[in-house]
């Protein structure tokens, strides 16, 4: 069997997030009856971790194995004549038997976009989240040093999830102004809780807002408790930007 | 009759243009029937201009007479209230009886976005034209020189049109790379005609694709021939971006 990696970029705004489901359109099926279309092979496609419904990715990773003869390079152009135009192959590799897209993961990094004006925009509305309440940015990174480092992140784990470990390292959180108006957010660690991410962005959003001190973040965490932390940000500012081996 | 202005943000993707017609949803059918919500009035509301099917707006200016007693920002956030989520009001003022808001226009301001690269992009598709053939940009700007100052238009008029003087004066065109890989160009001038916009930058791209020569962008204004002129490009790269009286 031969083995490929390849870099998937996708608007999630019309899927059920990237795992195959039994209800749903999702990034995997979509992914895989592509390949089966090309190489005329059933593949599982692995991806570097699930992306939720409505969530976009810039550099999602991705695995498969296939006994295909045919060259990477015209798997590569095939599948992408017959993806959706909200999915493409933005790179594809043949690569050593052991690779594995999900388990040798050293980190990701993924990127929250908010639009922070008084006034709802009419335009890029599935690429972030508008929130028209004024944000204190200062007092946002003040309470994002506190996730820094490793912790068990309970309190930002969607309930209902049978993970027992939920001891995560977040290596990096950037916030900053960028040039286009929008607030970017990039939170780099190694592995994530279910909605991790779109918890940790809600609960900095509540700080920014004034409605917690940068401080209780420290509480938050200690907590293990889901309850305390704040809500869930909208699926639609999320992009997952990079996959790092 | 009170008179009204004011500046309107639109994602043109589900609307076929500005201009109310008989079969399809426009932005000015949506614009009067929302004031009719709020005023109880049926009114007729005056665009700048007309722009195309797909066409968006970041700031469109538009006017209507009203004899409504409520204060302006009751209007305004009455209007933004049950206007659909593509479609937001920005500003609105209470202006002299004379101010119309086609007839008072000095010039208009144009963007034009194109995204440049090899592969086709999955994210953003709505809000750009995506062209694989590399793009010269010196070229592009050189061409576009002959397009400055007043002149027949003739050949950038979509055919079939019935407008008699095709004489329009370009004051400036920018064409530029910008931080989000995007290419941009603006295009000012006091008055467009129909696909004007669009018909320029088809030809501009083909001068960047090295199909013809810059100095040619000279006899095909001078031939007033539509036939003579490049493509229309696709509506969803333009915005129309400003409008000044």
């Amino acid at each position: 069997m031969r083995n490929f990696k390849m870099i998937v970029e996708y608007d999630g705004t019309a899927y059920c997030g990237w795992q195959r489901q039994k209800n749903g359109l999702t990034i995997q099926q979509v992914l895989e009856e592509a390949i089966q279309v090309i190489t005329g092979e059933k593949v599982t496609v692995i991806g570097s971790g699930r992306t939720d419904a409505g969530v976009h990715a810039l550099n999602q990773v991705a695995s498969f194995k296939c006994s295909t003869s045919l060259p990477v390079n015209n798997i590569y152009r095939g599948i992408n004549s017959v993806l959706p135009p909200d999915i493409v192959v933005k790179q594809m590799e043949e690569v050593a038997g052991e690779f594995h897209a999900q388990h040798d993961v050293k980190s990701k990094v993924y990127v929250y976009k908010i639009c922070n004006q008084r006034l709802r925009p009419a335009l890029g509305r599935d690429f972030f989240w508008f929130i028209r309440f004024p944000l204190n940015l200062a007092l946002m990174k003040k309470a994002s040093r506190y996730l820094i480092g490793t912790h068990d992140f309970s309190c930002f784990c969607a309930t209902g999830t049978d993970v027992k470990d939920r001891v995560r390292t977040i290596i990096d959180i950037e916030i900053k102004n960028c040039e286009d108006g929008l607030i970017e957010i990039k939170v780099e660690a190694c592995g994530f809780l279910k909605y991790m991410v779109r918890n940790i962005i809600g609960t900095l959003v509540e700080v920014a807002r004034g409605k917690r001190k940068s401080e209780e973040m420290k509480v938050i965490i200690e907590s293990r408790n889901r309850k305390i932390a704040g809500v869930t940000a909208p699926a639609c500012g999320l992009f997952l930007k990079e996959v790092k081996y």
